[in-house]
């Protein structure tokens, strides 16, 4: 059988037709526009639907659902979007409108929550049934899948896990009126921060000079593999603060495993490995259970939409 | 229905016969003295059990079956203990041990899993599907329920939310081998540490003479009641420091509602009613979700055995 799923973002809209199996048998993304508005946006998901159905060589009468991630507080049993500031949406009946619109059967959640049912369901985290996924992106994401299910808590605002506090005494104010969120040290804006700051400390490092025209994300860890000491202990330092909030995870949840996603996740073993050791010799002196996994997400931009359709397979 | 309930812990068991109501119509406690082994103490509780029935006017033959905690690590599908240090047990079938040894079902779990499903089930947790329940005793205790059900992670260790990681920078070094655990500044022991550096920096204040014969966790309440700056000063400083991981673990999970045990919550509203504001406040600020509530645990040392005996209703 055959869905569609939807990834509605603030600045890009990203979907696909997917199978059973998470075979894309066609994808698109293009520029949401947010600023058309609800019905606009809308009516060119469905068109774009029936398009992608045309390119995947099924009618669109053989798509059995649709499923939407939208960056928002969502009301997932109901189909409503209650508030997305990104897209400047407030209590819009969004399942129901698609299915008046379509005839389809449509389910809609938070887009977190998408993108960590797409990679438990279609890519690195597949064999396990209860997982944190986190994306260290420009902010953080993250989605709880428990016993095979999404988790959802009062609200359906999807998981903040980049919200735990980490530092009471002397962390920054975040937006969300808390201080020290773990976000705050663990996004790649915060990775970037972490490095400028090194670089201005240290102008003859090796950092300082690949930083030259721009400090990223990359910089750190791309120095660092180049021996540099000053780039080490970034990257160290960075890892330990993901690792402070993971073991935080680890000890609420206690998952299988714990997936990344995001733009400092690219970084592969050098991020993951150190990650996955620092947490397994945690447990292993706790004796809590056995070895937790940590893995790099593999769907990349395509979790969010797989996992939207997932939601109506 | 009929259902035993036993709570062992290192020090104390206590048990009881609970009907379907939460009605108790029988209970007892007494030392496990653990050393005797796991044999004389399997023998003991079923004995007691069979007291406890004849005291509650209904036969041995008309119970429906036996719940058990115990505070460890519990692999509960499988009833058995798999290691627990208070105890000293360790790989104990001890499920299967009671079901041989009495003819009836029995059930295992984590002790303050117990605890938190005794509290949703009949306590103050009653009206919520989905709440966290935590202990402000000795230590730090928390269980998990999730759509009226007790959430158990891979290990059914408990969720240990008291080794949530609150101080990145400058936290104590915890036995657990992280620094800047929540509980090493939530517990009754940091409570008592904190009133004691205050005394000590002022040893004029009111607080100082209420704790002349000795400090515990309930002279700072005390003192602040009567208007003493020095204490009202740590009393808003403790709070602050529950309310910080308040915050972290509703960002995460969401619940309806926090449920607050263990002796420090014997304080009741001076303890709950400011971490109420703190917290919806954060929560109004964020548009997260509706209000979530915090109220005191009201089954005090009987939430462990009446939760246990729900493991088999």
């Amino acid at each position: 059988m055959y869905y569609a799923g939807v990834d509605i973002g603030g600045k890009n809209t990203k979907m696909g037709i997917v199978d059973d199996f998470g075979n894309v048998t066609s994808s698109m993304a293009y520029k949401t526009r947010m600023e058309r508005g609800y019905d606009a946006i809308l009516l060119e998901v469905i068109e774009n639907i029936k398009a992608m159905c045309e390119e995947s060589g099924i009618e669109f009468d053989e798509l059995s659902g649709i499923g939407i991630g939208v960056p928002g507080i969502v009301n997932s049993r109901a189909g409503l979007v209650m508030s997305c500031a990104n897209l400047n949406w407030k209590g819009v009946d969004l399942a129901n409108d698609v299915t008046n619109l379509t005839g389809k059967a449509c389910r809609v959640c938070n887009d977190a929550n998408c993108a960590a049912l797409g990679e438990q369901r279609f890519g690195s985290g597949k064999n396990f049934k209860n997982l944190v996924f986190i994306t260290l992106g420009t902010g953080i994401g993250s989605g709880i899948i428990l016993d095979g299910k999404l988790f959802e808590g009062l609200g359906c605002a999807g998981a903040e896990a980049g919200h735990m506090g980490i530092m009471y005494d002397g962390g920054d104010v975040c937006a969300c009126g808390n201080r020290g969120c773990w976000e705050s040290y663990v996004s790649a804006s915060a990775l970037v921060r972490q490095t400028a700051e090194a670089v201005e400390k240290n102008p003859d490092s090796l950092l300082a000079k690949i930083c030259a025209d721009g400090v990223s994300g990359k910089s750190a860890f791309a120095a660092a593999r180049e021996g540099d000491a000053t780039a080490k202990s970034v990257v160290e330092k960075y890892i330990g603060y993901v690792t402070y909030g993971i073991i935080s995870l680890a000890n609420v949840l206690h998952p299988q495993a714990f997936v990344l996603g995001g733009g400092i996740s690219n970084e592969g073993a050098d991020l993951i490995l150190p990650i996955k050791k620092k947490l397994n010799e945690y447990i292993d002196n706790n004796g809590f259970y056995p070895y937790v996994d940590v893995v790099g997400a593999s769907l990349g931009n395509n979790a969010g939409f797989m996992g939207a359709a997932a939601l109506v397979m």
